[in-house]
């Protein structure tokens, strides 16, 4: 059995690793460590993962997280860096923060302030880079770094047909409908129930937001000269799940036939990623704790813009679906282990 | 007293409307009228409208719609012609419905298909029209036509920018957050509360949408001399509110402060449209139930476009509210009169 | 002209309170305070209260506070007392927290802890008093203290069946579902967004709620010899809205049409009151953002038990509504002026 | 393998039992089945079932359904009936409507009316029953009765008590959060989003429920000598989930540690029913997903009451999970085989 270590263990993306891990066939659940609420029953912070209710909440210490085959770091944005430089070279190490995303130090600079901690493998398989994909990047690493979940869903919508070149890569519009989870568990007046509950509203507007680079990164990789995109996320009341509307001016000529033809080719051997049928749009609530993204397209030739609409659950394929996926990659087992596509809806 | 009477008075652009009347200082509310609820009592329908609860639903019939000096029709698209036809001149008619918003039959054919039964002067008082705003234009008349909800929040988001020439008018792109009243009181699977809750969906994506025409009508009256928009609504788990999030590209040398000025201007003196302080993004809950848009922008060079975000009501200013503001203005009342600002948060 | 302040205005109860008076015809807006946030623009922390946007927060001072013929008090438990200490005996002063809720020094210990501040003239008009209202005794004092949002839900359910000696009052058995607001606009985990969205949850359960003394109390006023009732709100995913199923032994010989005659008998004449006709029931919607309370009553012969269900929003009749509504008691205005009993639904 | 049938298979209580059933390691899926949505494409219903979406909706007939060893019935209530009667006693039948699993003939009558299809082996494994569990029961079995989803969530929170002797079983009381999906993907106007987002509201008010002779049915299995119960459920804004809050009064001298170890005792070992440490109080995002119940009880002195809380999802423990955990039961497998105690939360 493969021992993992999370730490962030008591807040949401440290709980969605837990979750997945729990119906991991090949692995076994070590330490739990966080920050304030160390010392205290794992239960009391995460009582839906009853297999673990009685532990207690260690520290992110070095001590704890030695004897692991693999790490787990789900630590708020600049805290991972500190602690993976304490990890071994040989346990595989995977960053669920923001940390070492980015290729740029400028754009690390630019977007975030302060040192970068340095690029890790991306743990995006899917991502199209030229002729191959991410995931033959990924075989044997021991460092890897979690893309953003909105960068998932704006990735997966918009990279086939950059890739094709039936689209301009540069003014690209992204703007999504997220879930709260995304924003942690965080005590700020803007995410409580009763300012949620019932309203949407935007946030990280204008250029500002952190994932704009690395969306431009990996669109790079997947063949664009230059990238240039508005992006604008907001908060609508659910807990999880982002829907993605990410548009592109098309190339002269691209007709609807011939874009649904690229994203089939893109996506039709994705394990993870379905394109529906022509005329069925993703809801957010098909993919609610699934490893999976709905993906669907609609050329616009009044707009002239190729429209693409991708559903993914922030937690899963945004966050710990996709560092499972990545795992298995860089362990040597079969990508799919211990993940499913199967989304509980209603 | 002015006598209204309210068509589709069992439904949510009907009951709002009468929300609105009652707390209006110079209406009195005659026929209730509807199609299949005929007959029961209105408390039933809309037991939140506590003054009306016992009285008993009239069918929509001219007979039942004489003796009144306004009527709202609250009807299905396609149904609001027939009855107009029946109601004396001199009577202010006010389709809250599509039928009579676009001056181009060859739009309605192709939008909506069938006869297209007419244009009446457009009830959006705050729409640029030249030098002037349609509020001038509404004086006296006795017909109006309502516009379509999203149709406000996103000419109300860009006109500013389009009338003074900031940015370029075509290759728009508006993607909106939007509650489930929008959609009427409908029995269709996709509108049910266990399909709605937690869950994000687009509809009428890749430009089918028929908001589309009327957009580019009000846009065109702003000064735009071509426009084209990539549209995208998505339901989101609300019962009511639009946040629409409207870019367009970006007309060279055109800052931060240019383009706050320019919206300052426009809607300084708009006692209905608020420019939120810079730095503050709008929340549909803030404009809840009140006949108010807010808007924000944001200049985003990097990406080369405005992006504005504007939130509301879409039953009172998307719906209910504008259509009483532009009674008022035809009446010769002042067009505040029994509108408010102040919305129901949280 | 009234001239109002009121403290803890940056919060749930605080708004409501300003958006209910913003309405009202009589009143002018004084100062605005409250603690951590003084000196911040007002529209930061209440964006939908537009014509109070660019006010400052002043501290809750007696300074202040000085000047206004009306001070509402919207602080946290225990803190009203120190601050009313400061205000003269003819200003009127309108505790919206539970300081000077309760008769017995004992309850409050018992219950909250601490020094009991007193006991203030109680702000529920409807309160059956013997052969009398409550309203009757609000008449020119300058003291009021607002009943909680759950025990006006379930003292409206049961009351009259306990004053008409058709109920047993003790085994009385209330369960909520509350609206998110009710508790706050505090930083609290179990009260985010991400926690509240999909979920329900109980709190207080096991005779620990703090409104169950005060019900005990009302309902001793409306004749109860000996209270005794199992109360439990749960939270349930809306900002808004408290859903009371009440429910009381039946008497001996008591049916349905005698249950409903004293139900309209009480409520007949009551303004705020409503009792829905038989065979509807209520919903919070209904009572969105207006100060009324929606009863029904159902008689369960083979449980042996009345069963009630109330519907208000708790910052109205709750909170906000009910205090202006025993504001205009004490001031010799109409006790209707400046609300409705509107809601706002869908 | 498995063969198994679903029929109702586009509904929600069909669809949670593929949902389930997909992660069965011994089921092969077979025929799925419906009745007006027959002959369409399976993933325009369920979406979220990728691997089935392809499939092609069959009618509800005896030919279809021939061949399995296990048939689901996820019909309306009334209709199993006649489906079941034309399949062999040797296949599996699970009923997952009402229809068998009431024991008397005249509470179907009172309830339901109409003709009582018959009584089959009910499919709650942790019924008490006398000195066993209905788990007991099943081994073997080829026709099931799958419970009610509130009999579910009330049975589970008061059984041990009933069964131990520390509570009254007359004047029980239970009130339900509910969430949508228990009503059904039915078209009517009280199950829209727009109706059901940021309200609740009883139904089944009185005593009228069909729920209610169940639950007297069960807790006389766990050894009451008569039930009477006061029972309303309520809809709240979530699409799943059942918090049932269901008190007893205490019988003389039982105090809180001897409550607790009742309930200690009484599911210290079933897998799937989870008493929550003191102090910790169910909610329902944490069963989300999972074939399990939260329980929480506290002893209310001053109101002589039992309180428990129960949490579950109405569409696994409350139905589909059930189903399967019974379906494992008569077919010999592992009780737990295919099911998990792990909710999916936030």
């Amino acid at each position: 059995m493969i021992k993992v270590a999370v730490t962030g263990a008591t807040g949401y993306a440290g709980g969605e690793v837990l979750r997945l891990l729990l119906a991991h066939p090949e692995v076994e659940i070590g330490a739990l460590t966080a920050g304030s609420s160390a010392g205290s029953r794992f239960g009391e912070h995460q009582p839906h993962l009853l297999p673990l209710a009685d532990r207690i909440v260690a520290e992110t210490t070095a001590d704890n997280l030695a004897g692991h085959d693999v790490v787990f770091l789900a630590l708020p944005h600049g805290a991972s860096g500190a602690v993976a430089a304490q990890l071994p070279d040989d346990v595989l190490v995977i960053d669920c923060g923001a940390d070492h995303r980015l290729e740029s130090s400028d754009d690390w600079a630019a977007y975030y302030g302060g040192d970068h901690a340095g690029t890790w493998p991306y743990g995006m398989p899917e991502l199209i880079t030229g002729s191959s994909r991410q995931r033959d990047a990924l075989a044997g690493v021991r460092r890897i770094a979690v893309p953003g979940c909105n960068v998932t869903a704006v990735t997966l919508g918009l990279q086939p047909a950059v890739a094709a070149g039936i689209v301009e890569s540069t003014d690209l519009v992204a703007v999504l409908a997220n879930g709260f989870s995304g924003a942690g568990k965080a005590l700020k007046t803007h995410l409580l129930a009763s300012e949620g509950l019932g309203s949407a509203s935007p946030y990280g507007v204008g250029g500002t937001h952190r994932h704009i680079p690395e969306i431009a990164q990996n669109l790079g990789r997947a063949g664009a000269d230059e990238v240039t995109i508005s992006f604008t996320p907001t908060l609508v009341p659910m807990a999880r799940g982002i829907l993605a509307t990410a548009t592109a001016r098309l190339a002269p000529g691209v007709d609807a036939d011939a874009a649904r033809a690229v994203y089939e080719k893109a996506y039709g051997a994705e394990p993870f990623v379905h394109l529906l049928p022509e005329g069925q749009w993703p809801t957010t609530a098909a993919t609610l704790g699934a490893n999976v993204a709905h993906v669907q397209l609609a050329v616009d030739e009044r707009a002239g813009r190729l429209v693409t609409v991708t559903a993914i659950d922030n937690l899963v394929k945004g966050t710990a679906g996709g560092a499972i996926q990545s795992m298995n990659l860089a362990l040597g087992l079969p990508e799919t282990t211990g993940l499913t596509t199967i989304g509980v809806a209603p």
